[in-house]
């Protein structure tokens, strides 16, 4: 029955999801701005990684407390409005929306989760959200509606799927998200959804979303900056019949998929972001802890003169070790490696010769790659950024009110 | 003696120092690119604070030493040439150029402190500065000149001075320092030298220096990045025969001084940097400790959102609050207050209706002020920040090997 779709479902490849996007008129464009993503059969496992800005949105507050008791039905996504920095206003208006979505798709309400993104300091309109819920449409076809509901301005809808075979039978990772570049006229958010169809517990499945998380969406940066609404959810909905947990043989590659498709969300969450031209993935590895390799690719890919100088396809490599340096990770500069793409500029902490039209060359590409040996243990970690261009200034300094 | 002078002699100002620049051709551009400040009166007392990049140059390894035994009678800076990721040959050439120094001005090789700034992984050439500093002449108005030959793309020299009456005498600090906008091709520095003729003990000039650079020059960001020769070196001559302690009830005037001096510095590093076009003051008020004042302020200030938020003149105090959000600052976001120079746009916690264009034109100012009061305590701390321009990308990106 699932064989022969070409496009991609998004969080409705896996058994046991639909979903659907709506235009409410929330959005001065007329774009579509709601999404409601529903488990068919019965409440799903859910997982959550939540933005850790102290201003968090009601709607982030309210999630908190669904993923503690492990247990959902649905997500409703409104764009257009983050409604942040709301007061309690903010806080009864993510309730109603639970409570209208729980009405129409005959699901207690504690078990619809609600995510919000848009500009901040505003309230929702509560009539066309509810006429929205009232009559959107929701199936197995609508996980491409629902990914293009839920952006800001993203170029286009951000979702992908992964099927594999595991345990005689087969289970599918479905997601989508939306971009984390800061928007005008206030902040976006990022926003990533995974489903699939393996029954996981909701402990394991907590903890690989967590894990996961700091592999994968938590190591990308378009501007440093963490928003108030960033969130990932994950439904586990068992509808295969596989029973997958960290003693089945097959987990590993579970997850595997899993963080795979995670991280191709993540890089396309940078790839989309305003004023983005170039992707850069820094690869560090030779470090003494998960955590020094994760603090020193995350450094530089948050790095300005790194940025720009990708921008400008400059091999200037020192600003790269610069930013190594101040990362407040421990390591002996003096074994630190260093490539871009495949070309070496540093050997033990000291430059070498090599061909600057090449290195430049590499650094041109859509998508390079910056590696660093640290020659100090056996950890590893990447991130992934983006050039920082003139584009992205415009983009974030024209508005004026 | 010192009267009747109009010019600023920067650190030339205090009595029992004296100073001069010079041109050695190390720099393509023909400018002067070498300095020596001099204590004229026997070893002065030396206190520094360096940067904390584990790639620090050969330099700031070698000046930590000095300032470990506290004393010095010279410094002597070249521009053009960072000296850093030189590996062992760097550290010679450092010793190299305190050893020509001494012999030139006859005083002890040991006391003589190296800076050096402007393009890394390139060895210092030491017969151009070998016949540099054998001819440089130095003297008491020769502050400007040094303060010239310390920059590297500052649009002009960086000087300053105070003087100030204490104990029935009066007492001067002088300053010069160099901009930290990191600079094509590679990277720059913020070097900043403090001299006053004040006599300070050693333990108490540290002290003094450490808790200012927290206050001042640590709390300046352009782009966030800190470079490996990042230095603060102070000498006090004890030339006016004024001892000061932190005991004299003139401290608090002399300390204050002195950090409002730094201040200045700090500012003008700030204002000088590459494509800045507007520099804003972050205040936080109110905060449970220094510390998470501090961490507030100067996540603000780095914050790539808020930055062009200032360069559009876009009172979008969203991303204000944000970075505040994700500072990891500890505060109630519902006690926050809020306000664009003059013009207050939240208040614990919500937005407040108020006039854009009257906050528009607050930002719009050369040097405008954000501040932040979190009615969590007696604490309090100021950053200033610079605007992100299509300029400091242009200048940071546009270069292609």
């Amino acid at each position: 029955m699932r064989k022969g779709i070409q496009m991609s479902e998004g969080v409705c490849a896996p058994l046991g999801f639909i979903a659907g996007g709506h235009t409410c008129g929330i959005k001065p464009s007329g774009e579509p701005d709601l999404a409601v993503l529903l488990a068919t059969e019965g409440p799903a496992t859910v997982a959550g990684v939540f933005t850790r800005n102290r201003f968090a949105a009601p709607s982030v507050r309210y999630n908190r407390a669904i993923v503690g008791r492990g247990q959902a039905r649905a997500i409703v996504t409104n764009s257009g409005i983050a409604n942040a920095a709301t007061g309690q206003p903010g806080f009864d208006n993510t309730m109603e929306l639970a409570r209208l979505t729980g009405e129409r798709f005959q699901i207690p309400p504690d078990q619809v989760m609600v995510c919000s993104t848009g500009i901040i300091g505003v309230q929702l309109p509560m009539e066309k959200l509810a006429t929205g819920v009232a009559a959107i449409s929701v199936g197995r076809e609508g996980g491409r509606a629902a990914a293009g509901a839920i952006m800001t301005t993203d170029a286009g809808p951000k979702l992908g799927q992964h099927t594999l075979a595991v345990g005689g039978g087969q289970v599918t990772i479905g997601a989508m998200c939306k971009g984390a570049g800061m928007i005008h006229p206030n902040m976006a958010t990022m926003l990533a959804y995974m489903t699939t169809d393996a029954a996981i517990g909701r402990d394991v499945l907590q903890q690989l979303t967590t894990e996961v998380a700091e592999e994968t969406f938590n190591a990308v940066s378009i501007d440093g900056d963490s928003s108030t609404n960033d969130s990932l959810l994950v439904l586990s909905s068992g509808a295969s019949g596989i029973e997958l947990a960290p003693d089945h043989p097959d987990w590993p590659k579970f997850r595997s998929a899993f963080r795979d498709l995670a991280w191709e969300m993540a890089e396309s969450i940078v790839a989309g972001g305003e004023g983005v031209n170039q992707v850069f993935v820094v690869q560090v590895n030779g470090a003494s802890s998960q955590e020094q390799a994760r603090l020193i690719a995350r450094t530089i890919t948050t790095s300005m003169l790194v940025k720009t100088a990708v921008r400008g396809a400059d091999p200037n490599f020192g600003r790269i070790l610069c930013a190594a340096g101040y990362s407040g990770a421990e390591f002996d500069p003096e074994r630190m490696d260093l490539y871009l793409g495949e070309v070496q500029t540093m050997r033990k902490g000291l430059p070498i010769e090599f061909d600057p039209e090449q290195a430049s060359a590499v650094l041109a590409r859509p998508r390079s790659t910056i590696t660093l040996d640290l020659h100090s243990g056996v950890f590893g970690a990447r991130a992934v950024g983006c050039d920082l261009s003139a584009e992205y200034v415009a983009f974030n300094s024209e508005y004026t009110t």
